[in-house]
């Protein structure tokens, strides 16, 4: 088919977009050099509107920003690894992301497609038998990498742009293409929805890369988690832990005393719920008792009641375990997702998509998991709300070895950035 | 008097290094700069062999070097902030400290001052109310600080070997000026010894600066502390903590384990025991289950048994954590220390050498403290083993603004460098 | 109706045997009173056979028997507080338990019917708003309660068998009423089964009360968790705590250490888990280091495998507990429950008997708990294995005062008592 | 000589009563039948004022006095072993003890003698290699035992006073035996010490039995800790652990915590402490929330400021442990006691005295222990602050197997008896 003939042309070139995005990776809204690269790339297919700055994100809604010194490393690496100065001039204060808007004049639907661009704070694998260490892909960014696939997401925005690009007489109404920064740790969603883009939105369309036996398109994906995350400091009082060790107040001791505490919160038996202490950084010196003690946790819960209950209990559990060594306690809300769902609607016309894409790829409707959570539900309950529907797909298929998202070793196959194009432009071309 | 006046000279140059040194701390085993200046000064001098390199320290008993990466860096930076490359050269590898022998050639007594050059891993205080601060010449190197007055210690070694180059025809038999690296942690006195510098001494003299109401010296300091240091790591299994979490082997829980229940290690009957965790580090991300987690610990006790008795428990506390969460725990000894005392034969000699510094000086035989761990003990077991004398005095007197060792603001009175630079030059040029 | 008009003559005597029961509560495997009631309720009706003492539960299959010397001191309370000793004999050494067979030498099918007869170990509320309390028929054996409405069950099973007594002609095939022991713990079904009682059964049918806003009968509830029940025993050694803190081996930081990191464990993607350490019980005295604690603990999964992998966790903590302070840690298994469910097929027939109940009783064919675990379902699986079919009812309605299961102040609506005779007779008179 | 003579007559009349005692122990505020003993024993022999009752003991300033239920059942097995019920009847409400005074009307010091009387919570040991319980004299009360020796102590107490009366024409002034209750946990010193009869004393005798290698009388033992005995309740809420344990307040998870972090409060630099949880109960059941959590714990220090500072920390523990888990936590003082030592001007009237003693006993002046506290301080402190001179002696022995005080195999060589009658004696009869 002509569409698909097309996809399979450029696809070497999206690959190899996928691999330089791949050892370049970007945490939350430091993602400079990859919004750089998708501003480029949507501006010179001409018929975008190509939003890049403060406009992206709402500046009060975007949680768990770093801090302006780090940001500024970050804004400095982008531009010593080749990101167009005059982007990243737009977005200094980490106002990273880039909305597409392709206004067809014609009348139809407003669909917004989402995007997540931001990498995962990881080490990537060195194995020999780690694809992207064997063929020099994996990431030069030490702690860095793209251990969620949003490289492949990222990919899949950009060949989508492309293809509406040339189809785009074809179409009508309007599509917005969102490329979301600072998705993990559900930082990102809610400062776009708060800038508007999801706004008069009909019909949203997000979709996640994962490994499975065969190639597959979910139509629907349920049981995303609602998820807070947080950010605390204990603070105390540093003493020679030798000469006097009771004049010291033990910030460290009251965070290790947090951190196996607060996973004896109790299971809820109104649904599955989480939580994580996935950070714990002090180092005041070995003889030296602790001052202060930094970490970093997350909840999880099956509806947003369940996540509050967390919530609540691990913040009174922090408060207790400075209390208990007479040290201070200082958390600040660091991302928040609430607990959402794909609109079923929709799935009948993803079907009939994933129909026509001539590969081996089936469909099945629905898939339920006990999983992460994703900042895009904010997207999701936006367009509900209105109206509007919206959905998370699921794209998959055999990776190159063995491996889990969030693995130092992640992979995906990469025909799969085809068949994400394929999918989501099909999508486009058929709403009407 | 005549040695006085000359002294009271020459103060002023001996502050400005130790400025120059407290603004350039480096700490163990990197204390290339330190060790560069300490040559340039002993060699200008004219009338001392000046060892620098692997002869100062035996490279097998050299415990916590930092790895060669880190090395390298610090060599860098010793030689951007104006080391003699000539000396750095000599020092790769953590070869640090230096010996300054001046043979008279006259029969008599060998003896041996020891100064310890290496500095604390803190970030100084920058508050307006800190001298180091106001006066510009706080720590550039974020994360190390002169926080335990090793840059006096230092400065006081030079004035010695000024002085006695200048009286050397006063002097008979040897003198050995050791200028050691890595005190902090008990890590570089046994390497000392074991090179071979204490061997046929028949008198060592080490000091430490301390606050005090009064200027005070202390002939004989009892009750330094039996010591091991340990680094230990913590490996897992990473896995995404809302996903599927009962596929993580959390190293981070189990590293809070033990932090936790180090400190529960019965208190011993037999004397005062110790236990500190200063440093515990993981960051595999707030979603992640924690792969590896990263621990700087100590005990001390009242004896080297009471120590040992620490070290057992809390090695086996390492391993029962690890086992709770199904991780490994791997650990190394970073230091150690043995409890010793000072000879009591000295103090007489030294009361007298007290009494001639023609200031408000008072003197105390002896003092007891509770305190930290000195691997200088390392040499006065050495030296009395041989049937030799070995003491560790106190140099004390009023800071300029009330703090302790191993704080943030700590700072102490400069004429401090003259009393102890007329302290010990007095005892060398008595000694026959 | 007319066998409504039967019960409702019988309701009284039936709450005041009921009330009875709940005055003298008897724990797992020492229900001799509530045993001796039963049998020689069910001898006085004539045409049962009654069985009781080893042939009820395979002695090798119970799990959780209390020692000899305890059940001995129940033995006697029974006969104390008036029990037939002829039965009490027959049950020496925890066989309690009662089975009545009803055999109509007409052809037809072996049904069973299930009563658990045990009460729970908790001390019965005393506070002047507990029904109980005030009517005088609150437990009078310390420690003990009828908290989890084993009292109604059984009276229930009484008041079935006199009702099939009297419409026995209008019966085919055979009846088996089980009065099992050692429900609390799921210690007693398990038993039952491996003694035969289960075996050509070809329907069995199970329930439970519970309190609810209106009186209602569920057909069959889902969602009982597996479970293991697991005692501990840590030894240690003793001590003084003041003289040699060293050398004790504290047995009960070992075990509160043990309760703290049970909670622990990661909870499951797989679904619901539960862990509790409900006992814990250290008695060494203040001032001695503890050399013995032990501790009842239960873990529960959504699955068998669930609660395979939450077992597994929970014994590596107990051993790495105890290793942590070089104690020992002994356990066995005192109780173990599968995961199963109910059969669909009975349902409608369950719906067509509670609409012929002439009350205010609502009917829902299915129910979901995520509550607690039943051993009942040993039975259920049984059956099921045998190609027959097995249900777990809900009979509920309000309760006297707010409450809960396992609460202090438990108590139920006594009506239920004739809407559960009604129910499980008309299901038994129906049947052919 | 004459006066041992009269005591090895009467030393096996002494080592029956002193195994009668041991086979019936009671512990701190029961020692009804032993106080009983006494109070006859004393009103025997003619010449003693025998105070029995509420007049012993300050009621107010009595700690850990148990529950007047308890009382009423140590008040009925004394009389059903034997207690003269006219002596019980004055005691009762845990008003044991009893002064004897035996008045000389001769001028001359007031001296007093201290012998505690209770014993420890703790199961004698059956073993076949236990004298007492190979010679039948082994505790016959369970979970109680003279562990400490103090059966010992009270029948050197009832030589002492059999000797004095046969040579009272040789005394002057005025001896106070004081058999003192509930001396474990340090509950009953000081209400003696407030009910006035330390008052004017002019010396006090105290001592302790011990196992040695030899026989040998220690002239004054220092070095006992200061000391604070604390009852903890922990109340939270029930909730079915399988159904709903969001629902519980888990006061055992609590009282672990707690368990485990009072073992992390920071050792003192200025000196020995201690901390230790003895005793833990939690019983709702192996499937319940646990909603109640009992805990006895001691805080010791080398001086009673150190106490203080151990005893501030475990209080803030508690609460923020009861915090963590949203339950309450109370707690008592059940005892405390001061740290003090003994007047060394006694010491060589001690030493003159062992020397008349024409036995293998050796004397050491002086014996510094980290041991243990001692009530008998409040009454060294009382008599060394008017002015009077006070001491603590030690009178030790090989025991008859290896064993240590409170272990359960606790025994002593019972020619320590003699010996300390004669010590005892010896001492009254030489003051003037």
């Amino acid at each position: 088919m002509h569409l698909q003939k097309h996809i399979n042309q450029l696809a070497p070139k999206w690959t190899s977009i996928r691999r330089d995005l791949h050892r370049h990776p970007e945490a939350g809204w430091t993602e400079y050099r990859t919004s750089a690269i998708i501003a480029d790339y949507l501006q010179q297919l001409g018929c975008y509107e190509v939003h890049v700055g403060p406009t992206v994100c709402k500046s009060s809604a975007r949680m768990g920003v770093p801090s302006l010194e780090e940001l500024a490393l970050c804004e400095q690496r982008a531009i010593t690894e080749g990101a167009n100065p005059r982007w990243i001039e737009k977005m200094v204060g980490g106002y990273t992301g880039v909305v597409g808007v392709l206004k067809t004049n014609r009348p139809g639907p407003t669909i917004a497609m989402r995007f997540d661009i931001d990498c995962i704070e990881l080490t990537e694998s060195n194995s020999s038998d780690h694809r992207a260490f064997q063929e020099n892909f994996a990431s030069t960014h030490p702690g860095l990498m793209h251990g969620c696939g949003h490289d492949g997401h990222t990919t899949i925005g950009l060949g989508v742009a492309e293809i509406l690009a040339h189809y785009q007489t074809e179409l009508s109404g309007e599509v917005r293409l969102l490329f979301q920064p600072a998705e993990e740790g559900c930082r990102g969603a809610k400062a776009v929805v708060e800038a508007g883009w999801l706004d008069q939105v009909d019909q949203l369309f997000c979709a996640h890369l994962f490994p499975n036996d065969n190639f597959q398109v979910a139509g629907a994906i349920h049981g995303f988690l609602a998820t807070t995350k947080i950010d605390a400091t204990f603070h105390g009082k540093a003493s020679h832990a030798g000469a006097t060790p009771e004049l010291g107040k033990n910030a460290l001791l009251a965070a290790a005393t947090a951190t196996v505490q607060l996973n004896t919160i109790p299971r809820h038996s109104g649904g599955a719920s989480r939580i994580n202490v996935g950070t714990l950084i002090a180092e005041s010196g070995r003889n030296v008792i602790a001052d202060e003690a930094t970490m970093k946790l997350e909840t999880r819960g099956e509806t947003t009641e369940i996540n509050h209950y967390m919530r609540e209990q691990a913040v009174n559990i922090l408060h207790a375990s400075a209390q208990m060594y007479d040290v201070t306690c200082n958390w600040r809300l660091a991302g928040e997702g609430d607990h959402g769902t794909s609109s079923r609607d929709l799935i009948p016309l993803i079907g009939e998509k994933v129909d026509q894409i001539k590969q081996k790829v089936t469909f099945i409707p629905e898939m339920t998991i006990r999983a992460g959570s994703e900042d895009a539900i904010y997207m999701l309950n936006k367009v509900q709300e209105q109206g509007g529907q919206a959905v998370y797909m699921g794209i998959s298929g055999p990776p190159p070895a063995p491996t889990a998202p969030h693995q130092k070793n992640y992979d995906f196959h990469e025909d799969l950035i085809a068949i994400g194009v394929e999918l989501f432009s099909r999508i486009a071309l058929s709403t009407e």
